[in-house]
């Protein structure tokens, strides 16, 4: 059941290729019979919405919505005031890969900033600031994070206090894009709330997770919550049958299923990566904190291997190679030899 | 499992309180082993848009999204040139009840028409375009009709060719939001293609009929797919994990299970339109063509009926009792019998 | 030069068919010689903002802008939370006649109130609420209101403050619509600043009263002034040779120019109206309150001078008589005369 | 009356600083008297109209905003189809200057490519649509030209042909920024439509070449215009007492004083390029080709300039001296002298 027969296998694609965990299914099964109050009022969507609060803060206001993109521009439209502009870093989700959904659902301008390990620092907010300092750009008035980031690595907690200070200093709001937050908090040994206290909005991401298709999204600074419900549905992401979004979370929240999930994914990245990093032929792009490994190959076991396996080619060059809760052991320690293989 | 101990029963409250009928969990589970390409490119989501094509015709190019809401901003905005906006009947779903989504989203004005029985006609869309004959009024475009509509009627197929007609002559696209079109299709004894035939776009609701949670939008005239896949992701509803949307509604659409469901929840409305029309004291509101009743009750009986039955009161005072797939007899006699025990 | 020959006197078509204030002419003949700082940096921008602000009160924030659709355009966009939705009257210019507006460029919904008079109640204002009261709607949280209206009435100030306290209680916002404020201001006796202090933002318009094309935007509120800049430049409507409004705005302001000529335009209106009123077979519609007479003719008499006199129809029936700065005695006094000879 | 005394001299700091033509305020004066119709129903918006027509070919449909914003604006709605995006320039105006307008008021994600002299080519569009071949960018649907560029340089009419060729081969719509197109057809010794047939829409701009005020679009591609109208008012840019925008217009295109002033403005450009060129320690950054002179000064003369004369310095470095039809010859000659001094 890996795409076609004699395509390449999609084990190291993506962590949206991977299957719903068996505890999701299970609970939504649960969940089915019977009739349900519709749009939220129903008795998962408040346990989610509890098991949310334990992990981000008593103080959190849970939405869920369906997908990543949808709690990046829900998240967004809560913070940014009129015609307010995104400070992000430029390989940012929503700047590349959401098909202009920030531009064309908020109307929103997305100032970019270089960030060559996928990690926005202060000064480079403040070089952005700098440029865009009168009317003849929109006034920048939240900076977007993403944790983990798009190239795998991971914002330490004293670096995102760092950004934050520099926020609060400049009167910025933060969002953070959290669709991998879960490996990120595996990674640092941290815990959500240690990283949902910087951002003012954060969304927490299921779907690449284990679930079906869920991601929550996490208001954090008083008073900013009253528009969010009114937003989710103007922005068609409220479910009607809600608690089949909610089974899904709570599933997931479960035991700490999530958590699970997430260390899984990212022991089996480290795994990979330290078979990788010793060949000789072959760098590390980036540093494996998440997982995601990106690894700079020759052109000649980059033709080798795409028969095979199917992964991504970044624009700059290096392969992405993604790791998820269902990856195996095996799976890793094959395409290791394969990579092994095509390097001779 | 109806609500909270105590609370109304939900049973005729909304055909989104139903449950998922247990072939869509079946369908669910069966998909969910092993890895599968990303966004639509998996067997199941190949195999439910071709039983759409089946459905709506070899030229029909399909969309799964997330919910009714979306698949009506998804079509309207593949149909409606620069500035234009809609006529509707002044019920519509997208008017009254998505929390301005059109607006919001797509930045179009609502033309409004009055529809006693839930119907657009003719004239009704004439009158329309003679009071916004200038640039003071956005020019309208796109005539959005609802099958079956908001107030449980149909529009018949002579109608429907009647509108059809119309907006031919006058330059004007039909989108036709079918959230329930499942029961229109049932109660007309025709095929979704005899009701397609007569729009552009149209939307085929899964979730209010056994689903978790999965609508498609339906493209019909040549030449205006190309740009309904990035507006999709722009609009934040193109699953990552497309086969969890695409299973649901393959386990619908095989055997006709989408139709026998339809089917039996206008079966109930029937019987229980049948048992509520004969009592003294209260009035069917509006002729009962699809899966709700609407009826209008002495205020005594409201406040009787009110603590057992969950149930909407429309502005202008019927109530609204809604059947589902998941409706059984015995609960339709059960509402009867205590509408006639309000009505003492 | 009255339209093309043959064909009706705009005498009383509209305020802005009128001629542009010698004066005015006379001041961009002055501001035009030599360089000067583009995007209101000039002399003449500084001069006609603090010529505002004596009008305004001090802590009012100025914006000059092209027309009256852009300056409420521009005060709701300041005003307006993320989704939030407007109240007001059913005939507001921006609902009727601005061609989607406010729902193009802001994305917002409209929530119209009947307003027989054209002005808006409390009671209006409340019943709005109560029907939109969860997220099937998106929230209001601004009362927009036009004085004088578009059917010529005006609000007392004893009105205003009711309005204001309403909107206070239930945490909405005042926008206030002023294309002839001039000539409520005339009307009521009153000051600028005595209508503008129960608003958050309003408009005042020259473009009608004399200028060839410049509109105020004035915001009241506190804290609110901060995006307008921004705004107004996204929005299209920041004059890179600002010194061309601000000289037209400052040579109304001069002496109180604006304020002689809509006390001139509606002297006119209650001369048309005191000749008019008496007349059989005729009915005032409104109150006389501007420079506005809406009055019910005989279909015959409509006929009659359908040909000689350029005038607007309501879709109600009365036919609306505008005056402006420019109106002469002789031709108010030619016009009773053949409306009398109409009515023959 | 050149800024606050003792401040810089405002004459080569941008093209909206200078003056008002004469011809143009005795056209306003002429055009003011009496009623006129409004929304451009009047004599003079007839006669523009048929000016700009005789310029851009008698298929041209023009209309007549208030600035370059504006009609940047309005000529992309036309053009783009729903959730398209725009190929452009990095420094093209509307993706740098223009807060943001294209992405708040039309939702459109700008896709840029890097242009050293300010013009497109061929390669770097193609580039641009190699990277965004897929929904996670969206569709690029329009290629936007400046003539002439930002960097004071002009495409040759072999250099629009071949960019022409290559949209039509990609089936893309071409948008033109005519700011100072006039400046571009003075230099390349064409006429305008000798440009505007490459493109599908463009701007032409009076406000920079004499006007106090006006620009003008121009819908070159059949079947395009039917839209335009309801556009402009909904965009705020449809004037109502349209005949001071017209009278603007055609006195600058009376007797081609619009030619007079832009060849006017390029000689004197040409006259302070060519005294500046041979000195030492200064370089022309960009090769002079309209009314812009772009120059790389040593600090020590950057510094000793800034308190006399206003002029901006780019990010990259160079100063930007600009001319207009009404700088006068002693000026460029001062200037010039200023310069020498600096460097010595």
């Amino acid at each position: 059941m890996n795409g076609l027969p004699g395509s390449p296998r999609l084990d190291f694609a993506s962590d949206n290729h991977a299957e719903a965990h068996p505890a999701v299914l299970a609970a939504l099964a649960a969940a089915a019979p019977g009739p349900a109050p519709a749009y939220g009022g129903d008795r998962w969507t408040a346990a989610a919405e509890a098991g949310l609060r334990d992990l981000a803060g008593p103080a959190a206001v849970p939405l869920l919505v369906f997908n990543g993109t949808a709690a990046n521009v829900l998240g967004l439209s809560v913070l940014l005031g009129p015609g307010d502009a995104i400070i992000c870093a430029e390989q940012s989700h929503f700047a590349v890969d959401e098909c202009g959904a920030v531009e064309a659902m908020l109307g929103r301008k997305l100032l970019t900033a270089p960030a060559p390990d996928g990690k926005l620092t202060p000064a480079a907010v403040e070089a952005v600031l700098e440029r865009c300092a009168d009317v003849r750009t929109p006034r920048p008035s939240t900076v977007a994070l993403t944790q983990a980031t798009e190239l795998g690595t991971c914002y330490t907690l004293r670096e995102l206090a760092d950004l934050r200070e520099l926020c609060d200093r400049r009167g910025l709001r933060v969002y953070l894009d959290g669709a991998r937050l879960a490996n990120a908090v595996a990674r640092l040994g941290c815990t959500v709330a240690d990283i949902a206290r910087f951002a003012d909005a954060l969304s927490l991401g299921f779907t690449k997770n284990g679930a079906l298709g869920a991601d929550a999204l996490l208001l954090m600074a008083p008073g900013i919550a009253v528009r969010a419900p009114y937003l989710r549905r103007q922005q068609g992401q409220l479910a009607s049958k809600m608690r089949f979004l909610a089974a899904q979370v709570g599933a997931l929240l479960d035991g700490g299923l999530w958590l699970d999930n997430a260390r899984h994914a990212n022991t089996m990245a480290d795994r990979l990566a330290a078979q990788l990093a010793p060949l000789p032929g072959l760098r590390l792009a980036q540093r494996v904190e998440s997982n995601a490994v990106f690894v700079e190959l020759p052109r000649a076991a980059t033709d080798f291997l795409r028969p095979r396996w199917a992964f991504h080619l970044l624009p700059t060059g290096p392969a992405r190679l993604m790791t998820s809760h269902a990856t195996a052991r095996a799976d890793v320690d094959g395409l290791a030899e394969e990579v092994r293989r095509s390097l001779r």
